[in-house]
């Protein structure tokens, strides 16, 4: 019941499960936490397949993961909001909490972050993780250890969101069906947008979309960007454009049908990642005065909130959940991820029963 | 003395003076104005070059000119706020009042603008001009007919600026030195910028940036947007970045630089015009999760906020204005602008004595 | 079928029904609308009773009402957003459009705005009314005229709620319970707040507020504000004070209650209306560095997104609707609504049918 | 040249000077910083002379003294953008960086700060001073240490001009015209503010601030709030109420009249602090939507853009010093600020030579 059985990348395509040290608290303010369940999260499968993200490579062997949740098994001296026990979200990123953009309440773009799985630094998909007692949130009652994992990339789309400034009333588009867009759709409508259009080009993911929340789905076509925004301007019934469009596909052509699609004066934000530079509409972005910006991680409030519109019901994040599997099967899960099977699926950790 | 003599384009290349009817009062709102002095834009030139502005055409003979001071000599009957004789910069466009955008304090993106010489609208190179009352603005004692001319151009620049969101103590960097960036550049230091880089290829026009406001210029290179940035931010002692970068240049170089020009987390506004797509570094913006925004023309409080600059010496336009001619020397005017001879020229009204 | 009655308040207590001149179309920006439904607002009562609400003086005979839904029965050859037979809600304050609180999009704020049933303007109660159409807001088919009465005080609801800046999953504290804080807290449950907790004195009131939307009732004790704040905090499990607390009774222990309610940082709005002047804890909204502010009828956006949230079931208005009489019946409704024996009655325009 | 002698409050009125134990690294992130110049502020008097603000009561000897500039002596191996010889001011306090106000951009209003000179924590009038580096902020050249004992009470006047919201154009009313209400003057002009407005009951006060930088005074009246508001909006020709008033006096005659002088639709923020409960015209704030907010202390940029301000010779903090003392003429210095004989009196430190 006490291994520290971890998930390691030695190099792309090449893993193995080693038994690592326990790691110990280091500050008063940490935790230890036995981490429960992991999702998998696309930058994980890219890391194992191709070994690096942008300038980010993985020179030296390390732990996968990022997407947990788990049980606090130990508490420095000066934590007060956890015991032992409790089951915790965990936010896997840890800023410096000294730079002008960490006291300015954007820790997310701290230069210095230490994040999971994010080379040089071990990820979650391990047996025990150490963490400052206020990334970890306390999942309440009716949320499982489950849905607990699924509060990061919900958070994702929190901060989304939040960039994007949606309100009550809104019409909000949103580029992908993925895990990241089907809930940026579910945040919007939480954040009281009256008409949510998903738009991808895989049919299945349209009609999980539908189910899910959006009250609009549309097919992107082989056509310009400025006839595929038309043709879902049409059928969403919206003739001056959207009041916000969210990428969360990366894609080139999608993001060039965004800026058509966007209102004179709406917004937009990109959350998807994708090839560095793309031909921009760059003077209907500047006609039409839009806002643009684009969203990194999460921030002050994004895991808290999360928590709270799961535990209130207005994001059902346990239907993103294609399988669970056991520690020991981690990579057959990250086969399926890559290979589209599957939405989300949660790698038990080591000691957990399933 | 009541001529009503106008500058007309009948199509490209080919313009004509010709004695128009004078204006009457068609609303109680509505006042007479006898326009004393006439900037000549960019956009008027390239309507005289082209015939048209993207998707803008003349189709039927328009008259130029948008740039404009004058002295009212009509009021209608609800007009309190202004008498005959007084002097006034014309904002020359003139929304519904009645949309959406319009009762929502963005008359600058109201679809159904009425502006001058925009096609169809004629201009404001002629003898007398029926405006709304308010939108003219009376020009305190200190403000010459000449500077109220520039007015129109530093409201750009003024409208650009809040776009950007520059606070005191910021650093902005502006790309072009033409009319509109160098007025930028001044209007970002009335914000309180500390650092004011200005870039362009012309060394002419930097040195006249530095002696007019900035304080860096920037002389691009032909080198890689990176290495431009890099150049740029070296030179004005900015390692982590500029908190505000401007484009007033429309240029895909100076558009690409400017994004690994802002600090992360920093702004960028597209005031310049230019090609409708562009090569953009997309990835960067996301990751830096800059905000971005369009700028156009200029909506409610801008006028008056650039007359408050000229009147209360924050702006010296009247350094911009390279020569005055009489109406009768509009077309070699347009030559001298067109031959980037000239920063800003004016033209004296058709009853106007030089 | 085409009386224009009109229920016309001569002096205090002094009401009379009035044939007058049918209204006609005086802009071709207007439209005339048949009156179905009108509610009663406490300031008409406030009128009948007294005469005046602060500087505003009933001094001539004026037609009292101003919350009513119609059908367009005539439109201006420049309308082109609404038909004759289309159901509308009516805005019943028109603004100047020319000042600067107009184009800077605060029209509500406009000094020379015509107000229904303010004087020396009539009101609503009547058979027909002119008004501009942008001011007359379609019902979608699903939304009843009955409820379409009931988007004024749901308008004003939503601004307030908007000055608040209520975000998904805030607790927010509306004082007092009537018709506009009910509404409040309906609308600030579609903002995404996630405890709602209202406040009275009058249990019945309470006991429709818990059945309405609110997560929390909290009855007010003749104890100090302090008390009060504590005592309510605690009921709602809110250690750290609420996020935002919203005023909608214009009660001075409400106000002080409130100051004390509020989180370090947290917002507080002014909505209800009361006593010039109160008691009021300066020093610990100073010292909390809370954000306060006022918020006065409606503006922008305010009643498509009032109708928006009728016609999709997040707020059900119709619950408020304690009755429904005849236009004959208007002074004993002002009587019933007077001592507070209902929550809404709307009187049928003298053309409908009950 | 190594005394760490400290001035310490006793109790109401008694002080005495103590040699205490030098100050040592406690985190590789701290720096050691021997005390050149401290200001006294009011808040020091009322601790001396009352041995209490509010709740903060001085139950154990306490050093006093706040408003510090100084110079490295020593800093942790963790730190890297200051040296020994560095000439730093100095912000006192220190926040848990864990909370959520902390993490979300406001420090200032974090439950755990600790606050030098605020009980129980010991202030900086003594030799040696143990900080987080990141709280200490290097002074230009050209900026000297006297200065660097202003930038605290300017870092109060940015923090309180940054809640106003002050933008280029605005006028602005000052309530009070003592060294924060000077400064806060000053701060608003650099904020690009055109009318700046002094107001206050002591004409020698006015006389200062017209030089230093107000554009007009106004000495108050005994008279309604209602008349003072009237007659300084006359005097400022501001027939429509004033863009932003600031209260940095805490009296209750000035927060009434600020309230009346604010125009419609605009913002007031609470710098001052007095009465714990005043008389306040609560329908007027709500009638005219105005905002406000309270203003504490300072946060993140605050103490930058002071520096800067104070570089850039955009304020000029050293015609605020009426004198400096010896350190041994500490008690000397509380007597005459309390007497209200001096603006800014500094303090050396004990090893300053003067």
């Amino acid at each position: 019941m006490s291994s520290n059985l971890s998930f390691v990348l030695n190099k792309p395509g090449d893993v193995s499960f080693e038994e690592r040290p326990k790691p110990t608290l280091k500050s008063p303010h940490d935790v230890i936490v036995a981490i429960n369940y992991t999702g998998i999260c696309g930058s994980d499968v890219h890391y194992w397949v191709h070994g690096a993200i942008g300038k980010f490579v993985v020179e030296d062997p390390m732990v996968l993961g990022h997407e947990s949740a788990g049980t606090i098994v130990e508490v420095g001296e000066g934590v007060t909001h956890l015991k032992v026990g409790d089951r915790v979200a965990l936010e896997p990123g840890y800023p410096c909490r000294r730079c002008t953009n960490c006291t300015a309440g954007k820790y997310n773009l701290c230069p210095d972050m230490v994040f999971a799985a994010t080379p040089p630094y071990d990820g979650t998909l391990t047996g025990y993780w150490a963490a400052p007692a206020d990334f970890c949130f306390k999942l309440p009652e009716n949320v499982t250890l489950q849905e607990g994992a699924l509060i990061e990339p919900l958070a994702v789309a929190v901060h989304i969101v939040k960039q994007a400034n949606v309100k009550p009333g809104n019409s909000v588009v949103v580029m992908g069906a993925g895990p990241v867009g089907l809930l940026c759709a579910a945040v919007a409508k939480a954040y009281g947008a009256t008409k949510i259009v998903s738009v991808d080009i895989v049919q299945s993911k349209l009609d999980f979309a539908k189910e899910f929340c959006s009250t609009h789905i549309y097919s992107s076509q082989r056509i310009s960007p400025e006839e595929n925004a038309k043709a879902l301007l049409e059928l969403a019934e919206l003739p001056d454009g959207a009041d916000v469009v969210i990428d969360a596909s990366g894609a080139e052509p999608s993001i060039q049908t965004s800026i058509h699609t966007v209102k004179v004066g709406g917004s937009y934000v990109q959350g998807g990642m994708g090839k560095s530079d793309i031909t921009f509409p760059i003077m209907a972005m500047c006609i039409k005065e839009m806002t643009m910006s684009g969203s990194f991680r999460y921030g002050p409030g994004d895991y808290p909130l999360a928590v709270e519109l799961v535990a209130s019901g207005r994001v059902d994040v346990k239907k993103l959940v294609t399988g669970i599997v056991t520690f020991q099967e981690a990579e057959e899960a990250f086969k399926k991820v890559k290979e589209g099977e599957a939405i989300k699926v949660l790698i038990a950790g080591p000691n957990e029963q399933l």
